[in-house]
Parts: structure tokens; sequence; C-alpha cells
């Protein structure tokens, strides 16, 4: 594979700084000179490098006092163009979407795929699943109550209260059953923000959330990751600066790094959105898959003001294709949300009521469990394999659930040549820059071992370890 | 019941016509006498209406020149208040929905059910259906294929698009299929509008469409209907005026009002369409459901333009609970609605693949011919009695197909203290302000013979008779 040069490095990794929110907006850049000190390269490639992301309007000089981080212009929501021309190039609806791309990457489906964060070949789950269902009798309960309520089956509703059994989301009034979590984020978003509106997102983060608010034409405020989840310091900051409507986080096995937020900081993000008064949406898509440990309780089980709107889904605990997510939240924000969901109707209440038969045969712990240790496993195999790349130049946390391995790169080895190549070899993941707002190299992979078979697992890696 | 005073009727008469569009937009009002003498009441009483009309801001004057006709203002959009606190009163969103009241209204369900436009209970279809699903087949081949394309299963989108048959919608990737027709309009609508832009409506019309445009934040100019379908020189007066962001009709038994738009206002408002280069959005919920006679061809049909956005749904013709519907667009619309579409991910693959493995069987050529009749004969009872009631002073128009009944009451008799008196009887239908944009009296129920038995419209309209 082809190095990148000195300045390249220098230059993306200044953007990444600036894109994941480590520099954060409005904050002062280091000195020409000490930065180069600081990296050991010379003072011209700074230079360089601060001249290009200046051109780019990623930061910005103010005479005699330095350079400044800016804020990314919020993408232009849904173009007003004459309804019959083909969108323009430059808003966030034009690009052709990731979701798309790596798609259309998996194509055939013979590739390897460690790129989608789907739930695995559950066998014995399908046909647990089959068993139960009685299409006759669905039919006809489903029909008997296709519109209503809105909020979704009132049996479902309840089942997940309890399920969840969290102090402020018992009741079944506070749930809405939604088409995936990806509905939910989605109309929460729409009741939270208009567009041109900025929100605190965790950078990087999941895609399809991403992708979300751009689309919505929201201005994005970084908040970077580290070990123990979101910067909470950086938060703060940005909070006393601005005021986001919303904070978007995945606080336990976060997409794409797999960190878990640490209580302290679970208690701190609490008060700082109390402080503030602005409400955190919290995606709890993984919570479930945890390995051995069971990872801190949700937000929403510590929020005793009512200020997270709590989303999640059966889609990684049961099969994706069953569109089927569910939000908790309090009692004015559901009144809304109620409205809202009217503008489409219901969600599915055919595949409400095939999930409903199928939770009351009380098959679905022994399932949770089995899906925890297959997970657990598929994780080992793909950890033995990294193992054995730390000594050229990786880095990576092993997870402790959820579905991926967020994985560091030599900063020399571009991640984008890397799936080329190993697209070529008929692997497929997904690179760093696809969970940050902009198209930028950085030094990262993530590597999702839910899909693949052991053996696929080994296979692709062996692969990717050959590229590496 | 209590009569409405002279004044009353007066008074509301005005009202519905400014509402429904008879008097557009803009439009003067006949000078107060002339109209006395017309309408055979006192001047004052008209003086007195107008200035009521006046106060309520739907009409405006011009000194030296007369009263003039005003347009509603937009209601306000999703309103900007703290999170947490509960809607306004004044907002669109705030509103309780009149979904939710009216199913409020069926309640236990043992009303007899006249309110919703939902098909019948066809028990052989349920267990054809049901036999045709294979749920573990069904769950393996939705689960491979859960996200893509996000435009529908492709097999269904072909069957699709030679079921139209219309040469403008062969094509199937020129198809989308949706969570029912309800999503369709939705995402229809918010890619051609944006909070405060104009639309033209038929006036009445469907009250899901307009809960929808209303929650928006659109500004709706009405377009009245007449026994041909929307009024097409009205609409010319419209466009000429103002730019719409596109036309909504139903132009296929109309919802509420059961009419067909003729073909010469097919053509005339396809050719209006063009002029102005306005898109048309055809809801064609009701097309399939005809007695003996097939109705015009869609407008999509007739369209060499690619004006039209087309939509329709399986609701009506299969269940409601399938949330099944579809859009045909031309190209770059159907590539907007699909970036659209991917912000929640795709319609439920579950359902796309059970109504798939049932029209393989070859079966719904021949339910759709017997639900046809089905209706035919409901149809049939319920003009029986509503026959009787034309020397009460009772008018309607005898539908060809769809499932409603648009009844015009005597002026004196309130539709509301109707419904009331109905409801203590156990009958519930819909009254006629429930599909215009503001709550106003105007002498017309919907009576929907689709839901009830035979003998469930022999008792329902039993009761309705005896309160006549």
């Amino acid at each position: 594979m082809q190095r990148k040069t000195l300045y390249q490095t220098v230059y993306h990794r200044l953007r990444y700084q600036i894109l994941s929110g480590d520099w954060p907006i409005g904050s002062k850049l280091p000195p020409e000179r000490k930065l180069a000190e600081e990296w050991g390269v010379s003072r011209n490639t700074i230079v360089h490098a601060y001249a290009d992301l200046e051109t780019e309007e990623l930061i910005y000089s103010r005479v005699g006092s330095g350079r400044y981080v800016q804020a990314l212009p919020p993408p232009s929501a849904l173009p007003r163009l004459h309804w019959k021309d083909s969108l323009p190039g430059g808003s966030a609806l034009s690009a052709p979407s990731l979701m798309t791309e790596l798609h259309a990457l998996v194509g055939t489906r013979s590739a390897l795929n460690f790129a989608f964060g789907e739930g695995g070949n559950h066998t014995r789950l399908k046909a647990q699943f089959a068993k139960g269902i009685d299409p006759l009798h669905i039919l006809e309960t489903s029909e008997a109550d296709y519109l209503f309520p809105v909020q979704g089956l009132p049996e479902l509703r309840s089942w997940i209260a309890e399920w969840m059994g969290c102090e402020q989301i018992t009741e079944p009034s506070q749930v809405m059953i939604t088409s995936g979590s990806q509905e939910a984020l989605q109309m929460t978003t729409a009741i939270l923000a208009n567009p041109g509106d900025s929100i605190a997102v965790e950078m990087p983060t999941y895609f399809g959330a991403l992708h979300l608010f751009q689309s919505l034409g929201l201005h994005l405020i970084p908040v970077p990751v580290d070990n123990e989840g979101m910067r909470i310091d950086v938060l703060e900051g940005i909070l006393s600066r601005s005021r986001p409507r919303f904070i978007y986080t995945v606080p336990t096995f976060h997409n794409p790094t797999g960190t878990i937020l640490s209580e302290a900081r679970r208690q701190q993000l609490l008060a700082l959105s109390e402080k503030h008064a602005i409400p955190i949406v919290e995606d709890d898509a993984y919570r479930h898959l945890h390995f051995n440990q069971e990872p801190p309780p949700p937000l929403k089980a510590l929020d005793r003001q009512g200020n997270v709107i709590y989303i999640n889904t059966f889609s990684k605990v049961l099969f994706p294709g069953l569109r089927l997510g569910w939000v908790a939240a309090n009692r004015p924000f559901m009144e809304r949300l109620t409205r809202y969901k009217e503008l489409s109707i219901s969600t599915n209440t055919f595949v409400q009521h095939a999930l409903w038969s199928y939770l009351q045969k009380g098959a679905f712990q022994d399932h949770l469990q089995e899906a925890r240790c297959h997970y657990q496993r598929q994780a080992a195999v793909m950890d033995e394999h990294l193992r054995q790349l730390i000594p050229k130049g990786i880095s990576y946390m092993t997870p402790t659930g959820g579905f991926y391995y967020w994985v560091s790169l030599p900063e020399q080895v571009s991640p984008k040549e890397l799936l080329q190549k190993a697209i070529e070899q008929n692997v497929v993941f997904a690179t760093g820059d696809m969970f940050l707002p902009r198209e930028t190299e950085q030094p990262f992979i993530r590597l999702c071992y839910s899909h693949e078979t052991e053996a696929g697992i080994e296979q692709g890696m062996r692969i990717l370890s050959s590229l590496l």
C-alpha cells in the first residue's frame, strides 16, 4: 500500500482533532512552533496544514491573536429546487448515502461482511420465532386494532416497561413502539430541532444518526469520546457557550468505538442536562448484548428529572427486519411524539403481534443468553487475530459487549486504500470517516463481528492481516 | 333535535362557502343586499354574519370596495417551546386528533362503525392470505434483505408496475413501497413543501391528509368539489394568483364525497399542472374498488410530462394492518424520495414478503372481484335506507365505487347533534367538518359502508333514520 507523506499524516491528524471535537469549536489552536515541537515535525509542515484547514473553513485566524476552530456550517436540509430537477451536488440529501454505498460493496452478498451491525444467523431463534406465529390469528387480531393505539400494542408496551424495569419507564403509557430505532430517532429529532439548530453529538458516532442529522440540516457540535465514553468536560464547555437542542449519545457499547460511559460520567452528564435544561437522547441499542458483565444502568434509569428520551430496538437482540424499536420518555414529550406518529398512522401491527406472540412463549431470555455467548465467542475469534497485529502498529480496546472493534491503524496506513484492497479480496468493513460529519482520512476502521460465522471471521481476518 | 336559528344557518352556510373554496381566497363577496335577496333572508342577517366572519378573520373589508375572502393563516408547525412543556393550545399538533377522537367514540368496538374507511371482514381473504404465509421462509428471506433496497422488494415493485399497467409507471425503478399511503403522503409533502408554503387541496378532503398538512404548517388553498370532482375553473384562478407547491387530489371515488373527476377535467388538470409547472399528488386509494364500471384512468396514466406523483395502498383492497402502500413518480423525485426514506431505513420487509407470497398464489384478482361485489351490495343496503330519507330533506349522490356516502342534511339539522344522539344509540359516523381545515357546522355527514356487515348497516341505518 502507498504510504502517506508526513504532510498528509499531520494534516489528517489535525483534521480529525477538529472534526471529532478533540479541539472544540471556538478553541484556540496551538501556535505553529509549539505544535511542531510537540509532534516532532517542521514548523513549515504545520504552517502549510493550518493554511489548508483555513481554506477549508475548518479554522480561522484572528489578527494578533491566533487560530481558532470554526463551526461547520449546517448542511442545507431538503433543497428548495424545482421539483423535477435532480438533486444538486451540494445538499446533504444528494450525497450517495453511506448505507447505499456499503450495500453496493456487499453486493452479491458473497463478500465477508464486517461492515454492517446486523445480528447473526440465529437459526434456532428463527425456527422458534416462526413457530410462534399463527398468521391467521395475527391477521385477525392485528386487523382489529391496526390503527390504535398510535403508541403501539399495549401488551408489548407493558412487556417492554417490565423488561426495562427502570423506575422512570415502568409506565407503559410512557413507551411508544416505533418502526425501528431509526424512526424513533427521526421523530425525536424532528420534534426537538429545526433545520439550522445545533445539537451536541459524540464524534465519531453511528452513521445512521449522522446521516439523519445532516439530512435534517442540523448543525453538529462534536463531543469527543475517550476510553470512558463521551468527554463530559468538553461537553460542559460546549453547553456553557451554546445551547444545543439536545445531546445525542450511545452511552453503552458506543457505536463505533464500543466504549461504555462510566457511572461517574453518567451522573455528570445528567447533572449538566439538568443544569442547562437540555434533553439527552439516549440510544441504547446494544445494552442487552453485554458479555460477562452487565453494563451500568441506562441514563434513563438514573434520570430523576425526566430529561432523558430513551431509544432502543429489537433489531440487535432479535431481527433487524422486524423494524420494531421503542421510545420511553416523559409524558409531555410522549404526547407530542404521539401526534407526530399519527402523521404516518402507526407502526405495523401485524409485526407487533408477531413479536408479542413470540415473547409470550417465554423463550426470549434464553435466546438473549445464547446470543450473548454467541457474540462473545465471535468477538474472541476476531480478538485473536487483532492481537497478532499489535506489533504491526494497530491498537484497539477489547469490547465487553455490542458488535464492534474500533481499530486504530498506524497513521501512515490509509483506511480507504485498505478497504479497496480488502474489497478486491471480498472483505468489507467500515472506515472511520463514515462516522464523522465530513469525509476525512483518519486512522480508524470499524470491524463488526456480529454478522459472520466464526469461520467467516477467521477467513476475513486472515485476509486483513495479510494486507496489513 | 334542536333546530338551528335562521342566523346560524346563514352564518354556517357562508362559512362553508369560504372554507370549502366555493368562494375562493381573494374573491369578492356579494353585497349584503344582493345576497339577502338571493337567499331570501333579511339584510340584517347578512350584515351580522359578515361582521362575525370578519371578526374570525375569514373575510376582510376594503373601504369603498367591499368584502373579500381572506386566506387562512397557516397553522404553526411543530411549536418551538421548552421540550418538557405540554403542547400549547394554539398549535396544529395540539388539537386532539380526529382519528383519536373518532376512535374513542368507536371505543369498546361494539358501536356500529360508519366512521372509518376500513375494509370489511373478508374472512375468506384472511384465510387465503394466512395460508400463503410460511413464517420461517419469510423470516429467512426478509432478514436477508431487510434494509435493501430502500425502495422496497423488487418482485413486489415489478408486480405493482405490471398491475398498474399504465405507460408512465411500468418501470419498477419508479415505484417505491411505503408504510401505507399515509407515509407516502407524509414523505412527498415533506419533500415538496416547507412550513408556511401553500398547497392547493380539494375541500372537503380526506382528514388524514388534512391533519398531515396542518401539522406540517402548510397554508391550505381550498379548491371546491362538485359532481364532476375538483372545480378546475376555480383551480385555474388560484394557480394564476398564487404558486402552491403542489395540488393534492383524490380524483377517483373522492374521499369524502365519492365523486369521480371527469375525463375532461382530468385533461384540464394535467394541462394546468404543465402550464404552471406545479406537480399533482394523486391519491388513488379507492380506484380498484369500483362497482360495475371502471373509472377513468388515473391522472398518472394520462400524464405525459411526469407531473404526477401517484400514491396508492393495499389498505383498502386487502388489509389496512399491512401498512403497505406505494408511490410511483418520475426519476428525479424518486431519487429524492429514496434519500428521504433512508432516514427511517426501509418499509417492513417481513410484511412485504408476506404480501408477495400471497400475490404469487394468484388469488388476488378473484378476491378483488369478490370485494367489489361485496362493497356494492353493502352500498345498496345503505342506499335503500337513504332513499327513504329523501322526503325528509336529505340528498346524496349514489357512489359507483369506494367506501362512502356523502349525505347532505337539511340545513337546520346540526350534524354534531345528530352524531351525539347516534352515539347514544351506538352508531358512529364522521361529520362534514372533519374534512375541512376549520371546525364549522355544515350540513354534511359521511357514512362509510365498508366496515359493517349488511345486518349491521340495516341496524345502524334504522337508528339514523329514526333520529332524522
